[in-house]
Parts: structure tokens; sequence; C-alpha cells
């Protein structure tokens, strides 16, 4: 039989072995199924084809240590946080996309350590509970973190600025399940645009901007692993983040500290900005075999 | 309003800008409305979507002069072929796919040259007529042709032992639209395996060979540019091509020719195989401004 539009999609998936794995087999199939739908509906030219392979293999080679285009892609088009929608936990915190710049491990910190190198965080304080079921503290939960600079920057855009690491730390909870840390209040910021992603903005008129936002991924023996950020409230650009991720439990007042008492306990001056924040973590789901 | 799994398209579209190319704002307007349809149905968890994205960026950085992945993951999924099937001709023959392997440019030869440079193409003639509407000849049309070897590599698969530019050739047809140069048979091949399009094909548990055939892309003036295979005829695969390209009318009976009278025509000696073909463009397609 030969090929046309109807047949197409069952001459491709008849290839798919019997013995393939079923999950590998559900998601390749569908993703025939969907991929040709749009196809069939778009009728693209053949230059627009063209266009679409030369567009997908400049993505794939802008990437290399320190970028990751499809990522980015996936961001942009909603499918990253449409996939941690889909994976988000039942009653905990909610989750948000990874992003592209969780790429390089986090150095090791302690507890009050600034995560800043280049200011040595007297700017800004992140205090974190981590919490299982019934608010019960976590001791000993690892919390991962990441974030810009005050100019909008990550470590690994900026090389001969920022050591590597910096904007970066990797805690462990104390027995109260808290983790705090020193450092700066990051600026809102654009995604990289100087790649094909950014030309796809452009042309569709879109802004690049993200809010200022602290990335935090929490793992406890037990729980459920979780991906999120802490935005600042107020904000650019918290009404339209260029990848979707804003939620609204997820929006954190980053408050002023002028109380010198306050202030102490962080051993600071008064005039920083403190943000709390309770990462409250499901239990893990247990495989039903 | 907060991101979610009803919300997520509309998000997304809405950020495409009023004065968008309306044909760009289409295309990824219906991306998205498929690409999430997708997910919400597949419901992939952040370790299958984080190997997609693995997958996607390893096809793109297998990509460079002389290799194609994206191009070969859209024909392993059919996509190719059905773009091409979306753009066919109207009533002239048919098209398929133009393939990864079109991508340096054919040397201009004359007619009855041979394109194999290897064994001076003493086995085989390919003789095209190339027509308009009512089988009127199409003098001076363009025919560019590629093939693979006996072995089943392009030139460019084998820099160390073809010379670039063997079996390829770009022809003017003659004053009766006919187009003829001497050759191999080509063999079956697979398509290259050594990257992820071939780890996905394994892990499918499909083959990745196609039947043996001659490219040919066709142009001239006042008509429509036609790309088209010519198969073999009882060609290994020929009923389960990898890309799904093979359509009846283009299967190609390459007769034996014994008749020493038939075969000094052509300037050879008897026992070579001899495949002719009709190649009928349809007319340009008018632009309706």
């Amino acid at each position: 039989m030969d090929f046309t539009e109807d047949t197409a999609v069952a001459a491709v998936k008849d290839t798919i072995a019997p013995d393939t794995d079923p999950r590998l087999a559900e998601l390749v199939g569908g993703l025939v199924d969907h991929l040709h739908a749009y196809v069939r509906e778009v009728r693209p030219t053949v230059e627009e084809w063209t266009a679409a392979i030369e567009f997908l293999t400049a993505v794939g080679q802008k990437c290399d240590d320190t970028r990751q285009e499809f990522v980015l892609l996936s961001d942009v088009l909603g499918v990253s946080m449409l996939v941690e929608t889909i994976n988000g936990q039942d009653t905990g915190t909610e989750s948000t996309v990874l992003g592209p710049f969780h790429m390089t491990e986090s150095p090791r910190r302690e507890i009050r350590d600034s995560i800043d190198e280049l200011t040595g965080g007297r700017d800004c304080v992140v205090e974190l509970r981590v919490l299982g079921a019934d608010d019960t503290p976590l001791p000993g939960a690892e919390v991962d973190i990441w974030q810009a600079t005050a100019e909008g920057f990550y470590d690994v855009q900026q090389p001969d600025v920022q050591p590597a690491g910096n904007g970066r730390g990797l805690f462990s909870a104390d027995d109260d399940g808290r983790v705090w840390f020193r450092t700066v209040v990051p600026s809102h910021y654009p995604v990289p645009t100087d790649g094909p992603v950014g030309d796809l903005l452009g042309a569709l008129g879109r802004h690049a901007f993200r809010p200022a936002h602290v990335h935090v991924l929490a793992t406890a023996d037990g729980h459920r692993e979780l991906t999120t950020h802490l935005f600042v409230a107020g904000s650019s650009y918290i009404d339209s983040d260029a990848v979707f991720a804003v939620k609204k439990s997820l929006i954190v007042d980053f408050e002023r500290i002028e109380d010198p008492e306050v202030a102490a306990r962080y051993g600071l001056d008064a005039g920083f900005r403190l943000a709390r924040y309770d990462v409250v973590l499901d239990p893990a789901r247990v495989d039903v075999a």
C-alpha cells in the first residue's frame, strides 16, 4: 500500500517491534500521532520543513558544557513547565522548571555562608525550612541553590567576571530543617538571546525576560525531590515570565530588615533584605510492583 | 492566573505578538497545540523529558557538513515523506524524500558519461525523458542525480575510497528531453546507524535498510521542481523502506540487456542493465496575488 496522508501514521507505528519496551513504544507512537497531526494541519512547504530542520540543527549545535539551547526551547514553548506541572507534588510546595543553568555542581557551603563571592553577601539573606508531612522538620535535607547576580548573570555566563560556583551552594539542613545563607537580591534577566531560540523569540515579538528568582532543588530521605524557584515579589516581569514558571505560591516577599536586633541574629547590619520560605516535601511515592 | 494543564496552551500562544508574520504565528501556534497535547497524553516523567532533551541535543551535534541527523530523524518518523506527499505534484511523476545525502553539489556531466568513476560504469544505464504537460519533451531540463555504489555507500560516506562527486551528476536534457548516463546498479543500504537515530531504531527493533534507488531532482523553466527516486524492482527491503519513501509508480525494472544491437546503441557490450523512466513535471503554480 502506498504511503498517503491517511496511511502514514500506521505505516510508521507498524515498524515498532512487538517486543519493544512498552513505555518507549508509547512515547514514540504518541509522538508519531501528534507530529503527523501537526504536519497534516499546518501543511508545511518543503522550504518550511527545511527551515525547521535547520532551526533544530542550530539549536543542537548551540549546546555545550555551559549552554543548553534545547532546554531553553522547551522552556519558551511552555513544555518544560507543563512537564513540571504534570510531575508536581501532591500537597507540598509547588514545583517549577529546572531551567538551563543547573549544569555545574554547586560548591558545598555551610549555613550562614555567602553564596555571592563577589560582594560577600551583605545585602540579602534567604532562610528556608525544609519540612515533611505535618510540617515536621527534615534535618539533613540537601538544598541546592543557584541564582543570578544583581546584574542578572549566572556564573557560567561570565567566566571572566565570576568565579565558578558563584551564586551557587549545596547546603545540609540543620536539626530544625533550616538552611540560611547570605547572598545578593538577584535581578530579573533575559534568557540567552544570541542563539536560534533568541531569534525565534524576536520573530514572534516576544520579550526574553525572566522575573528575579532563586532556584531551589531540595531532597530528603523518604521524600520526593522538589525543583522550584523563589520569585522576588514586585520584580519586573513577574506577570510575564518568558518561560511561564511563576506560580503565585512561589512569590516571596524579600522584606527589608531595618531592626538592628533582627539584623544581629544574622550577623548583619540593618538594611538588608530577608526572604523566608517553608519548603514542604511530599513523601516518596511507593512503587507498587 | 497560574499555569496549569488547562491554561498552558493559551499562556504560550498569547505571547505571540499581534503583528507577527501570520504564517509563522500559525506554524508556532500549531506546534504549541500539538506538542502540549502530546505531553498531556503521554505524561512524561522529568527523567523522560531529560532523556528527550539529551536525544535531540545529540541529534543536532551529530550534524556536520556531510551528515544531517535531523533529516534522518524526520525520515525515520515518516515526517519527511508526509511533507513530500503533501507537497507532491498534481498529475506528474510522484515525488519522494530528498534524503540526507543531497548535501554536496553534483559535478556537471555530459550525456552518456559514467557517474561512477570507480568502475567506469559498464554495468548499468539509466535513461530518462523529462516531459511536461501532454508528454511534451522539455529540452534543457536540469537533472541532478545521486546514488550509492554497488556496495551501498555514497561518496561522502567513503571519502578515502570514493572521489568527491562519485555517484553524482548534473545533466542538461537534450532536444528530446532525454538524459542518459552510465553507472552501477546501486545496492540497498542501511541509513547511518552510528548516531542517536540509529540508537532509536535499535531500541524500537526496527531495521535501518533502504531498498536500492537512484535519486532524481529535476527542474525545468515554467515547471515545478520534482524530487524523487527510481527504485530498483526486486531490491531487498522494497516493501519495508526504513524511511517510507517507496511508491509503486517509482519502482523501475532494471532490465538486463542481452541483445548486442540494443547494447551498441549505448556503446556497451551486452550484459548490462537498463532502466528507462519518464519524468513528468507539473506546470509551475501561478501565485495569485
